[in-house]
């Protein structure tokens, strides 16, 4: 609860870049999620790292705590003030700071967005490749591990930061990493706090390396006549290290999706869509092999796209994938779940996963970034009718535990938020309690972000 | 200090592979640093990790620290008992434990060497490419983040550890990571052991990722006109996409040790040592690329070798370069550098060190891992007269201010260890006294290698 001395020395940090406006309090009280939150006390914006540290004093004063807010695209709650406190929008620090394109480095504030950064970026020969599919804030992507299709060939987050400034709990600001490209000087830093979602600290600068824009891009759709075939073929092309830079499974439904809402007219049957990045040569022969490979498991239609605007196409679709699910059945709003197994599991996993959820009534397409074994099924729900949301919670619930089952985790790149913590202890075991000490130790107070990744007091041992 | 009971507890856990005798201590007090350091109390030979876990356990009752020991190759005197204690031998806990080709994972013990490793996995056509050039155990890699020279293309320890099972202080055994290939499931733990060097917990069982043996190799030296043309190339190289499996550069005294000490004649100039890996089609294309760029660098006499023969003799040649180097100096011993720093600035690094070694009179060649910024010099002393002993320490306290000064950090691959250690506040400013606060909630007792990477009651804040 903000009280009137906290609210003026809030006041006199932000100024007019404060809010308690009822509709600000109420946007911010908003997620992708069904995740029922309470209304924060107050959002501000800063503009600095400055004043970032004196809102971290601030708070560390009058025990009041902060929580992070990037474009608000996160599927897990990350962003939801459960215990009351600030939320700290960093939508005012969106600058590039500095472009390093020997380095192929780059120095980024948190607010800015992945697309913005590929814009300001498009002249130099470089690009980020990490593609959540949202157009989030880096500063989100960093705080919840993102990856998305281009995991696969260019990594996650955790591969693609190379150093941070970070606010901690009480407003020391820290850097962590170096311009170098790889050391041994300590403790991983940068990796603790990469998808620590806040809860030990506000990313304040983001040091990223970035990769070049490929000379030649070759994007392939392809039909199989069955769920394994079309996963059994993304394993044996990593197996085969044909390394694609995207390899993403559409299930029919997901197809079918697809084609009403981005007007394709792909066949309704299970399909791989498959890009290569590489130099025209090599490339050649990755998409001789991979058409080969893809024959094997009964592939048709296998169709490449060089030319820009077709590929375009394509990945503009498979973005649009979760609205073209959302609007196939109108009013629902989705439980986005998303697991992670090894690749041997995979084909068992959405198996299962789609018996599961065909015996269960509810309309869940699957679709995923199969070269990395992770996969969602997007739950449609009419969030009125308690026994559907009930059904699609106790469906995502048998996913996280199916996935620990076949030696996976319980969430591949969205996080832990509010909606996965009950999984945690089910994946971690005590290891779970070493976070808790982890954070104790950094956020001695609790302020950073309460209520999400860490055990609580209610929480399973 | 061992105390008659503690030391009749230790017996009743480990019977004979408990050692006192002042052989195996004395032994166990040796690195290839310069680091002087007393006896250990005792050295113990686990066999399993319910003998490490009860050692743990031992050590909580009786405040008596504990340090691993892998191969005994550490660089920085990670290994050494500076206060006493007990050293914990991996040798009988070197199994592979189980391989799973189909998701390019092994899971190992701590004590396998890396060569043992990929002997075992030969037939699979896999391999584990991390190469520090030692025959180092994978416990002992994984806990000062190692890498070396395939680092450039397949990763450091850090990209290439999975998962992992560590005994925390006091006995609590825990588990980190997954088999998926991601996970966003809180802190990163596998990222926070890794490199922390044995402080905060004892790793008894590490999951690797592993790679494909390539299809097809190609390896090549060329000389260059200067270290900066050289240097420049491999900058260029780097930055045109063309990823190389490693480019090593040796400078001039480097190429005339190994010629005298392996049989080879190479012209005496700096050399760049250079690697492909890939499909054939592809790595032609790679091949006439880097020929290209090289001889715009002004290289001569670029030679591929794709017999298997050739390339074995050229890396064994580059393998053998430090011992090559202290034969050319009979009776000398080494103070091994290693500074990373951003690869727009490692041209100036090198002449700036190369001009600061010569002008000191102590013999130093040049080597390193240039594709990731990273080198070597390998300062030939007399331990006996101190002044070179003294020089030497003050060269390489200025190659790590240099790195720093240039955004680099002060090891690429070493480690901090006892060496580096007064250099932490330097690069990590307040996050030093973070990972501090990490070390103090994981190992409130300090019994986990004592006076390694955090900082202590004397160092400088």
């Amino acid at each position: 609860m903000l009280t009137d001395p906290a609210l003026s020395d809030l006041r006199a940090l932000f100024g007019d870049r404060l809010s308690t406006a009822a509709p600000v309090l109420s946007e911010h009280a908003q997620s992708e999620s069904l995740v029922a939150a309470g209304l924060p006390d107050a959002v501000v914006f800063p503009k600095q790292t400055a004043e970032v540290a004196a809102l971290a004093r601030w708070s560390h004063d009058h025990r009041m705590p902060l929580i992070g807010w990037g474009a608000g695209t996160s599927l897990e709650g990350h962003a939801l003030a459960l215990a009351g406190g600030v939320v700290v929008n960093f939508r005012e620090m969106a600058a590039v700071l500095e472009v390093r394109p020997e380095d192929r480095l780059v120095r980024v504030q948190p607010g800015i967005t992945r697309e913005a950064l590929n814009r300001e970026l498009r002249t130099t020969g470089l690009m980020f490749p990490v593609d959540p599919g949202a157009d989030a804030s880096i500063g989100g992507m960093a705080a919840t591990r993102a990856s998305g299709t281009t995991a696969v060939r260019y990594g996650t987050m955790r591969d693609n930061i190379k150093g941070l400034e970070v606010v901690l709990s009480g407003g020391q600001v820290i850097r962590t990493g170096s311009g170098a490209p790889k050391s041994a000087a300590g403790y991983d830093l940068t990796a603790l706090f990469v998808g620590s979602e806040g809860t030990l600290g506000l990313m304040t600068e983001l040091t990223l390396r970035l990769h070049g824009q490929p000379e030649a891009v070759m994007t392939a759709v392809a039909a199989f006549p069955s769920v394994a075939a079309a996963v059994d073929c993304v394993m044996a092309t990593m197996q085969m290290d044909l390394t694609p830079a995207r390899i993403e499974f559409l299930d029919a439904e997901t197809v079918a999706a697809c084609n009403a809402y981005s007007g394709l007219s792909l066949p309704i049957q299970p399909q791989l869509l498959v890009e290569f990045h590489g130099h025209p040569e090599g490339l050649a022969e990755d998409v001789r092999r991979f058409r080969e490979l893809a024959a094997e498991f009964g592939a048709e239609g296998l169709d490449w796209a060089s030319a820009q605007e077709d590929r375009t196409r394509l990945w503009a679709a498979r973005h649009a994938a979760y609205r073209a699910i959302l609007a196939s059945r109108p009013g629902a709003k989705a439980v986005v779940t998303d697991v992670c197994v090894p690749i041997s599991r995979l084909a068992e996993a959405v198996e299962e996963t789609r018996a599961d959820i065909a015996g269960s009534g509810i309309p869940g397409p699957i679709l995923g970034h199969v070269g990395d074994g992770n996969f969602h099924a997007i739950l449609m729900v009419y969030p009125d009718y308690a026994s559907e949301v009930a059904a699609a919670k106790a469906l995502a619930g048998r996913m996280a535990e199916r996935a620990l089952r076949l030696g996976g985790t319980i969430t591949g790149e969205h996080g832990v938020g509010f909606g996965k913590r009950p999984y945690m202890a089910a994946e971690h075991g005590a290891a779970w309690q070493v976070m808790g000490a982890v954070k104790a130790a950094l956020d001695p107070l609790g302020l950073m972000n309460p209520g999400k990744i860490v055990p609580g007091p209610l929480d399973q041992k």
